[in-house]
């Protein structure tokens, strides 16, 4: 029966190397993220199918797999065939993301948690996207969500908490592009956009970056958003030095339009943005983020080395309300885990992350265990080979297992400071 | 859109207490494993649904949930309704064991592997059971496997490091009950049974503990196997102390039959039990084990205070071939997580595991993050409350939010050393 054997189309297993490089990272978010007072919870993988479905998730409700009702009868797939509606024969689907599951979650337990709720979900997702480089059919999200708080104190925390991960995990460089609904509400109302055509209108700014003005004007024409002078407007959005201007001074800012200083919303991501000092955070009037569930504040993760985004979240305030029915303030920053994690790919601070520990024979197994616990405990992947005479072959053969580097153990050094790692050639 | 919002049947959510609990009973078994030498991977939920359906994975694959292709059409729908054939429809299945996975991955990853690859698997698989007390849909398995060893030093690792698991997370009394199926082929010879038998002969016997020696005789006979004395050997099996003897005195066991001298098997498992000192292992040759896999060795963990196993494992030599296309020895231990982790119910060397730290106002934010930190990555949860002039206000909130014990933070007292915790009345 042997057969070509892989995994399902889309998806991915990790060998041991790799899944030590994602779980020490995982870990450095998971530890950064409680330090700054936020719990850890967890969701079943699957929810109900018409929760899965509601209009919550946009877009990713096309992509989500459904899984089959139990014990379906020949009647029951007569009737599917009949209406030719599959999902009927779904009663649940694998979510894909974090954030309705957390809406179902929070108001389960409401009774339980506290006024103010600080979320952790590190954990999977699943889309039925077309498989193509860099997106895959089940990967991680990392996310921090506040519920109960209005803001800005939920932004802030959010905001400093997700900076403080990145930075643990040494990734340098990394800004976070800040918006607010509200202000992208000014603008279409500035254009006289009928509040029917308002999403639409969005989802064609949202594509400023890869069709340029002059394209989402043409765009917004087939929308019947046809006044003069949009594609210059979207232009000046573009391409003006759109930084906050020094710290305090953004009512005398000359690059911004006197309109802005009479948005609230303007006013709150000055304060914001003044409220954290050393945090590389840009204003960003084009940024949109696509779900439709955001209604204030909405920031992304942008890398220089990267067009794509490595994470992104926002203010929600309407969303719990749909399972709850009252309404509750929430605001979330997703991490997107494999983003990060690809670029993590060089060993963080230059330490090695896979080794091969080559030992006299004499050296005592528990204290090769010892120290084998200890470099696992740090996120190493560790493995031991006994010295043969042939050491040339042996680093050959775990360099094509694919370890980064190797060190000698004598009875002498056989703590971890004393290690000397060489590397292995690739 | 108020509705009843509950996770779906059979599965649950884990609040902040709960997953830290949860968290760092697997961070535990996992630091084990690894300084035992075993090296995690991580497979997909999902696996193509052939491969499910392949008859490896025995009645478990009538419990797979089956997800279904994308883009059915009408036409898909009648032909499914014509066939009967629900499963017609499903391309994918959540995984409802770590072993058909593991195969399979093996057989992916072959070239990249060491020739004797030691595999942690520690994750959640899917059963569509009947819920009931103890039994969820989703539930977490910690698996160990060794593949390429033919054993019998292959069974004393992944008897060690179980073992180790269970001393680590402080469950005493746990005893591993210890068979062959090569020896339980023996009795069947002994009775004359027919090979195409054996199976549900060995379904049989697996409900002594149930049924009894008479209940179990009687549903051999209707099988047909009705041989005389029947019962009175299994009374015999079930009852005498089949405690292998004193260290090396195996030969002269006054409770072993001399035809158990002969086998083969039963040497191997006394060398396995002799090899093993201090370790709590008792031979039992009534067990069986459900699984058709299973090829040699095959073992149990058992606690006093509970009727079901802990989790259990054994040889299955044949099931990576399915796969490969040429056979490999193999051999594995399952821990049955949610069953450990509800016996660790009662906080580990009486730490309490979720604290609120009661902190005076003068305390600097930066030490109570240090602290945090540090509690947090000793498993435990921990909030922080100002003090206030209602201490007992307090502490009754915190008391209903779930939390074990407080304790206050002064100044002076801000290491994790000088903390004296007090516990909250449940």
């Amino acid at each position: 029966m042997a057969q070509t054997v892989t995994p399902p189309r889309g998806m991915r297993d990790f060998l041991p190397a790799e899944k030590a490089r994602r779980e020490h990272a995982l870990s450095v978010i998971r530890g950064v993220y409680a330090a700054h007072g936020f719990d850890e919870i967890e969701t079943p993988v699957m929810e109900d199918s018409s929760r899965l479905h509601a209009g919550l998730g946009g877009d990713n409700e096309k992509l989500a797999f459904a899984v089959m009702k139990r014990g379906l009868t020949p009647d029951d797939l007569a009737a599917a065939a009949e209406s030719g509606d599959a999902l009927s024969l779904a009663d649940l689907g694998l979510r894909y993301d974090l954030t309705v599951p957390l809406a179902r979650f929070y108001a389960t337990h409401r009774a339980a948690l506290p006024p103010v709720f600080r979320a952790i979900q590190i954990a999977p997702v699943w889309r039925a996207e077309r498989p193509q480089k860099g997106r895959y059919r089940q990967f991680v999200q990392c996310d921090i969500d506040i519920i109960g708080d209005a803001g800005p104190l939920a932004e802030l925390e959010l905001l400093t908490a997700t900076v403080a991960a990145l930075d643990a995990l040494g990734l340098e460089g990394c800004r976070i592009r800040l918006n607010d609904r509200r202000i992208l509400a000014g603008i279409l109302g500035s254009w006289g956009v009928p509040d029917d055509l308002r999403e639409r209108a969005l989802i064609t700014i949202d594509k400023l970056d890869k069709i340029g003005p002059d394209g989402v004007s043409a765009e917004l024409a087939t929308l019947g958003i046809d006044r003069p002078g949009v594609a210059d407007e979207l232009r000046q959005l573009a391409n003006a030095d759109w930084h906050l201007g020094d710290r305090g001074s953004s009512r005398a800012e000359p690059g911004v339009p006197p309109a802005w200083l009479d948005l609230e919303a303007f006013h709150d991501l000055v304060a914001l943005r003044d409220a954290l000092p050393g945090t590389p955070v840009d204003f960003d009037p084009t940024l949109v983020r696509g779900m439709g569930y955001y209604t204030g504040t909405i920031f992304e993760i942008a890398h220089p080395d990267h067009g794509y985004s490595l994470g992104g979240g926002g203010r929600y305030d309407h969303m719990i309300g749909r399972f709850l029915g009252h309404e509750v303030p929430a605001c979330g920053f997703s991490i997107g885990f494999e983003r990060i994690v690809d670029l993590l790919a060089v060993g963080d601070e230059g330490q090695p992350r896979s080794v091969v520990l080559v030992h006299d024979r004499d050296v005592a197994p528990g204290e090769l265990l010892t120290l084998k616990h200890e470099l696992v405990a740090s996120g190493m992947r560790v493995r031991f080979e006994r010295r043969v005479k042939n050491l040339r072959a042996l680093l050959d053969r775990v360099t094509a297992d694919g370890f980064d580097a190797w060190a000698p153990v004598t009875a002498e050094t056989t703590d971890a400071a004393s290690l000397e790692f060489r590397d292995l050639a690739a």
